[in-house]
């Protein structure tokens, strides 16, 4: 039998996958969550019917959510992951020699659970010693901490569903406070094509937690259609738009995507999102 | 009732647009055509099953394949476009002042009268009294004219088709033939994550053609999913990396994508495609 996945982009459009298999589904106290096997993508982790992630592509989106800041910041030692149960933002973290410690707080431990049993290429990096995994929300954990983290990364789903919170000034706020003076975080933003007025309030909400250091990058990554993937980075003061390294005397960390060069170009925009920022065109 | 298009991105992945009505719809010469009207992309132009265009997103695709090019030779005057029946890299190459004559040589001359009539917004530049349409082929066209042109811009379909010899070293050859000595050429060469090899193989045949000179480039175009969209040049010694144009003295052309910034961004390249292509990574 042919069997197929249908992600929702909006409701005028979606896009079809073939299924192998559908290798778990269940609801858990949070959400729909399923695995599913795929020819093209490999193994998708799919949260309420949207694709957060597949083994093929999902270094796109891991690698620019983890090193665009941790290379941003002069001496990142202690990282906090807002999300990211399945484990690939961890896994890129840990990549870097300077990190000690880092705080994974995810609110579904299912999630945690499945990734660990169906995608190890993502999920490996959780189980190394210098990782804590904290079940709980992200938005009261956040409350709790007080200057201690230099990077926060905000790995979410979409502003749906369990993560709508973590698109609000109140949060950023909160994430302000609990980084060092010199900390910088990162949140997934959505697209600035199909979704412009979402990353333009999301992108405002930063900028006032952070006295207007708000700073958006671009990437592209295959299964978030259509177009461009958006991340925003609020910082104490750096500015995070070239890496701390030079070129040439990158530290030898793996990767598939991430280059300086690119951290760098990540941060041109198009004119169309400079004028929905209200950048200068 | 409830009408979808399905346009099938490989035998196992597609995208469903939900459609207000079928326009137009015809079997030319050359190919199958349909003008559809949806609801997110408005309207858009679809050849062999395949979209090419959309009214709503193409400003990233043409503001790139022309200003690229154009912003990259020191004084473009004449330019060929081979492909483009729809008339928006046309458009875009008339923005620039420099310009004295545009060449389009379209192999399907239904498509060139359909997006007169239908795609106004694409088609209107075709009007422009500095603007020659050839119905005729491409491939045979190059083969007839020697050091005319400052610019060629092959805006084609995918190769497959009545595309597909605008992907070889023979047609780059010709076009190379075509360009005056400081003339550059650039072509759409498909998608490095989706189809890698047709990527290597279209920048190794354009090197080949121009001694070595190919440099390769991205954006993301939201209708061609999945991911990044890739360009090539062709040069016979000019650095199309940054534009000869800074950024604070760009002239006022009107664009919604490009930026001279986008522009020197455009050429950083994901590590997987640089070695892709054989360049250090």
């Amino acid at each position: 039998m042919e069997l197929w996945f249908r992600e929702v982009e909006n409701k005028d459009t979606f896009i079809g996958f073939r299924v192998n298999s559908v290798l778990h589904r269940e609801r858990s106290k949070y959400q729909d969550i399923a695995i599913l096997d795929t020819p093209t993508f490999g193994r998708m982790l799919v949260l309420d019917g949207i694709v957060q992630t597949t083994v093929e592509d999902e270094f796109f989106y891991h690698e620019m959510i983890a090193h665009v800041p941790l290379f941003a910041h002069p001496n990142p030692r202690r990282v906090l992951v807002i999300g990211g149960g399945d484990g690939g933002t961890v896994r890129e973290v840990l990549k870097h020699d300077t990190v000690e410690h880092v705080d994974l707080v995810e609110i579904d431990g299912r999630v945690i659970e499945l990734c660990k049993q169906y995608l190890p290429e993502l999920s490996h990096g959780l189980d190394d010693p210098r990782v804590t995994i904290k079940v709980t929300d992200g938005l009261e954990y956040v409350k709790t901490v007080r200057g201690q983290y230099d990077v926060v990364i905000v790995d979410s789903s979409d502003p749906l569903g369990p993560a709508v919170g973590l698109f609000t000034e109140a949060f950023y706020r909160d994430v302000a406070g609990a980084l060092k003076d010199d900390g910088v975080m990162v949140a997934q933003t959505e697209s600035p094509w199909l979704t412009p007025e979402v990353v333009r309030d999301v992108v405002k909400a930063i900028g006032n937690a952070f006295d207007g250091h708000a700073y958006l990058f671009l990437t592209s990554v295959p299964i978030y259609s259509l177009g461009q993937w958006s991340f925003t980075m609020g910082t104490k003061g750096i500015d995070p738009r070239t890496p701390r390294i030079p070129l040439d005397e990158m530290p030898p960390i793996e990767t598939r995507y991430y280059t300086p060069e690119i951290h760098a170009a990540a941060f041109a925009l198009p004119r169309f999102t400079r004028e929905l920022l209200g950048l200068k065109a």
